[in-house]
């Protein structure tokens, strides 16, 4: 029998570094987690990333031929060239050319994907896609803002300039409220995190949200996921706020469906934690808004994947960047 | 030298129906234009097709080897099937086997395609695509609705049901107009030909709207390019139902190029005339809409091919789906 191939894998975090062996057949071999010392500059933390590969690759390249690397980064990126641009979540980090530094340091080439088509990615071949048989689908993970990745036949869509899959930026509300894009009336300042939050700031200053200010009195920086469980609980304020949300996400997820017919949508993140009070609502609004076209529902499903998703799907992207053929 | 293969394009429509011979290096070899009987039913058009296509076949397959037949369709369709499903364009044809029907017909083995993805697959590959190198695109046809077709590196993108490129229910105002698809808010009722006439005749119902109001004494049953053209003269009534379609249009495409990321946006149709009093407001659009996150502007162009695009769409796809292998 063939010897499995191995690859490495790196998720990249503002907060965590992951850098782990993996082959297909017994998965995680073995997993090196890092703090990212951002305040010690993007050096030190490309040197760390690259010291733990290195272990990695001293240890397992006795016993697997290695198929290859590959990162998972916060975007923007410039792809295939792995350079970062103004990432929000690695201050300081813009223009760093991270696949070029992680390359010349390991000496061997290396595949550099947004942290979100990453994701998407693992989601597929390790996660609810797998378990629903579905390869082309479109992930949204639902956090400070709206991510996205869009896998098509098994393969990441990077689009012409590597930025594909920012689905947070569909304009539900052409007319609606400012986002960080620099548009407006997109779905993530309608169905973010930070969206929730913002809303509930603006209810409780207007003064006729007495639950949500109770919360806030009790706690000043509370979160997303409060106003979920007060919308559970029956606030109606609260409730309101969430409808919103879900009813923005369910016509943006009935457009992309239309668009791009996919098999499946999966929502990941902090929000999709709220579970069937966020599923039921959304699949409810696509299911409205596809009646008449669509052969049948597009499933919307909650990720199945949680840590290290990010550095399996790095590693699962290294053996399909590179397909069966191990590097020599 | 090989002999140039050459494949047999159909383009299916409610009017006329074209069945074309082609090679990739000499275009088309001879065009077969017919008006579509559908007074006669599905079986007499399909048997005028078929007819067609045979006659053809005849004449080519001594000079050629025949790689292939493909059609373009009005949609709904089942895909890879080729079952009509309540085309609105061709009323009666629900569940009609259009490729079985014609596959037994002919003995051979047919491609069925949606009509907007051959169109979007004729700019790629012969037309404004061709011309400005690019190989992923979303077109747009703006006519009695709103159709579109995905290319994604050279081939249509049909979606798990065929029902991908279905761009005009993009979401663009949750709370929007009634649409066509049982949705509301979606680009098609802002942006279609229907559209601009509809918003027209309700403001010269509503009594202020005199510039229109004149046109429609004159002329009952005006047409949404009359309605451009007095836009164009300065009327301010007609200029503000056209600025409602492009920053429509401009916010669906600016989703469109942040979900997918393509080299290009190709805007056909009878609403495309218009030219660049429809063009650069909906540039405008994109542009301020996409100016944080994107690397560059997605072009926005308008469509070059005029008829018989459709039938060297088909005929293309048929030389693509089939590859450079010929039929034994």
């Amino acid at each position: 029998m063939e010897p499995a191939a191995f690859s490495v894998g790196v998720d990249l975090g503002g907060t965590n570094l992951r850098v782990a062996a993996y082959t297909r057949e017994r998965g995680l071999l073995e997993t090196i987690l890092l703090r990212t010392r951002l305040a010690d500059g993007r050096e030190a933390v490309a040197a760390d990333l690259c010291a733990a590969a290195r272990r990695l690759l001293d240890r397992y390249q006795l016993q697997f031929p290695l198929v290859g690397i590959a990162i998972g980064s916060p975007g923007p990126l410039d792809l295939p060239e792995g350079r970062l641009r103004h990432p929000p979540n690695l201050p300081g980090w813009d223009g760093f050319e991270l696949r070029a530094t992680v390359e010349r340091a390991l000496g061997l080439p290396v595949v550099v994907e947004n942290d979100a088509n990453v994701a998407a990615l693992a989601e597929c071949h390790l996660g609810v896609g797998k378990t629903l048989g579905a390869n082309s689908l479109c992930m949204l993970t639902l956090g400070t803002g709206v991510g996205g990745g869009i896998i098509l036949r098994g393969k990441t869509w990077d689009g012409m300039n590597g930025m594909a899959g920012e689905v947070g930026h569909l304009n539900i509300w052409t007319d609606g409220i400012a986002c960080g894009c620099g548009g407006q009336g997109c779905l993530e300042p309608y169905a973010s995190a930070t969206a929730v939050r913002r809303m509930a700031g603006e209810l409780i200053a207007r003064g006729n949200a007495p639950g949500l200010a109770a919360l806030q009195k009790g706690q000043p920086d509370f979160s997303a996921r409060e106003v979920a469980d007060l919308a559970r609980e029956g606030d109606p304020i609260a409730s309101d706020i969430i409808r919103r949300g879900t009813r923005a996400l369910g016509a943006a997820l009935a457009g992309l469906a239309h668009a791009l017919d996919p098999e499946l949508i999966i929502l990941g993140g902090q929000i999709s934690e709220a579970g069937d009070m966020l599923l039921e609502p959304v699949r409810a609004e696509v299911a409205w808004r596809s009646r008449c076209l669509l052969r049948r529902d597009v499933p919307v499903v909650r990720s199945k994947l949680v840590d290290p998703s990010g550095v399996i799907g790095a590693a699962a992207l290294a053996l399909e960047a590179r397909g069966p053929k191990a590097i020599a």
